[in-house]
């Protein structure tokens, strides 16, 4: 008997998909592409220790549905989303004689779909895509929207691509192999969904606290599941970040500038994140945004989920000089994404001093001072 | 007083745009940039002979209406559309902080139009993008249709997207500096247009004949009008060619044969079209597809138009290996675009073998014989 699964759908007209959310569920992932793209060939993108542990169960789950399917390795590390791997792919499809009507599957974590999904964006002019996250960070974020892309030597996400994928499968068993580490920063992100719009979510991330870390799927799949529930929200009402959607780089100013500074070594997305959201509570406060205490509830949650809340120490004209190459900064003023409480936040224009003022320590950020 | 100009709408919903055509409306353009996109920043992308005769008159007109404009300039020639040039334009493109809000313009013919449209389609996942065509193919067919690309070593636009453009600036007025070969070059997709949905267009044509070599703007913009309005019907009904826009490749599943072999040297696209279309009305009316004496009269407007009709010798199985990746074929079948008469095409799946039948002859495909 097949596991029960939860189905999200996220809505955006004839680009409409599902989020499918189960424990156990790999081997139903064929039937489930097929029925989604009519496709007849796939391109299974994944790293090495990923495809070591979940790439039987998928090519076996594909080719029982009728897919002919290649598997495709990328190193490991986000170096790799570069123009480079992206380059080798476009020619490893072409060499595998694939076309328009094949699915690119991205199996892995949200490296592995930002640069599959760029391939599948702009393969042929476009190939359907099917996101496989096997990280929490990017089941409950990176796998849910559409935004793909690769990094450029000046900064992070520079080219890319709206391309919502066909269908997200989540099997939140592939959860049990991933480090402890990383459970964590994907938990930055579940925080970030409940702090930008759902006070009552974050309430019940403080009560189960610590216990969220073990990969207990009874546990994590509401939470999971309420996650992409307001990514799906935010996504199908402004698909192209037009405005809306720019709430959900909550914290990501910042955490851009610290992966951009840090060449993206010693520190995951999430971790940064986590950083970068006790940076942004700790501004919206001192700018008058937030209620006071605001900061600290969010940084006793995140400390909790063994994540990191006070940025590495760069000077702060490196700081400002990667908060310049930022692609949410419109005009001379940069798109910050302010705290007005838990629950609820809000994009407002700020100069880049603003966001870092000038302090008199020797480095970093100084939200804490202001 | 400003030159009159005639407007063209190509319906596509949110994503409708102007085709604007006039003579020596240039000095227009900055206004109509304007309205259209709001940016207040614009990167021109170009090659150096048009930006020599156009570039001040484009940067002045941007200038009165308000845009700050970026020259930047690619070389001449087709392997320009290739993803190192792509790389610099999107490096460009963040030195001078172009922002989401900005509009990238391409000045110049099909591979400016197609490359500059690629970058803007994926430059911080995609901003405005205008074309102001120059030459008379790109006026048109290129520059409508939203189809940006660029090439792989492997072959010709293999890596793209559909990225409709904001404003098609058509000034006819361009082409008195074009050679005669371009031009007749440019007239091959007029005939194509004309070929595949309107035979009374393709009879006017046949009255004004070698004429139409002539940069006479009064006997050109109407032709033009005619053959841009064709395209945009076919378009407007099948944005993201799922089905009738295919007719729209005519004579050019051997043309980018052609193209690939001759590794884009010595031929230009509308002439490998010319090949082409001949080559596929033989086979049309080799079928049983298309009335006897379609291909003949095809051939005889095309030799007025001063255009090539016979294929440069290859052999067999070169053409055959050049067809194997066109990005068009299906399955183990090609959708070959078929002449059913002088006005009307039809895509039909054939085998490599059936398109290019075996023949006594050293090389070259079998059009004639078969």
């Amino acid at each position: 008997m097949s596991p029960p699964t939860r189905t999200l759908t996220v809505a955006l007209g004839e680009r409409s998909y599902d989020v499918v959310i189960g424990a156990g569920t790999l081997p139903q992932l064929g039937e489930a592409v097929a029925r989604a793209t009519k496709a007849t060939a796939a391109a299974v993108i994944s790293v090495a220790p990923v495809a070591r542990r979940y790439g039987a169960a998928v090519s076996r789950s594909l080719a029982a549905a009728g897919l002919r399917s290649h598997g495709l390795l990328v190193p490991d590390g986000d170096a790799s989303k570069s123009l480079r791997q992206a380059a080798r792919l476009w020619d490893a499809l072409l060499a595998r004689k694939l076309e328009r009507g094949a699915v690119v599957v991205a199996l892995g974590g949200g490296m592995v779909g930002d640069l599959a999904g760029f391939v599948a964006a702009t393969y042929l002019r476009g190939v359907a895509f099917v996101q496989v996250p096997t990280t929490l960070l990017a089941m409950v974020d990176a796998s849910v929207g559409g935004k793909v892309a690769i990094n450029l030597p000046r900064g992070k996400n520079l080219v890319g691509a709206f391309h919502q994928p066909r269908l997200v499968w989540i099997d939140a068993a592939t959860l049990a192999t991933l480090p402890r580490r990383e459970r964590a920063a994907g938990l930055a992100e579940v925080v970030k969904a409940a702090a930008i719009r759902d006070a009552a979510f974050f309430a019940r991330l403080e009560s189960a606290g610590e216990r969220l870390l073990e990969a207990d799927p009874e546990l994590l799949l509401p939470v999971i599941e309420r996650a992409c529930a307001i990514k799906a929200e935010v996504v199908s009402q402004d698909e192209r970040e037009a405005g809306l959607r720019m709430i959900l780089n909550f914290g990501h100013t910042l955490a851009h500038a610290i992966e951009t500074l840090s060449r993206y070594r010693g520190i995951l997305h999430g971790e940064a994140v986590a950083i970068g959201m006790v940076f942004a509570a700790r501004r919206s406060e001192a700018l008058g945004l937030a209620p006071p205490g605001s900061a600290a509830r969010l940084e006793a949650l995140l400390r909790r989920l063994e994540l990191p809340t006070e940025p590495p120490r760069f000077p702060r004209r490196a700081y400002l000089s990667a908060l310049a190459v930022d692609k949410k900064r419109m005009d001379a003023q940069i798109r910050f994404v302010a705290l007005r409480g838990i629950g609820r936040v809000e994009s407002v224009p700020l100069a880049p001093a603003e966001i870092l003022p000038p302090t008199r320590a020797a480095g970093g950020p100084a939200g804490r001072r202001a």
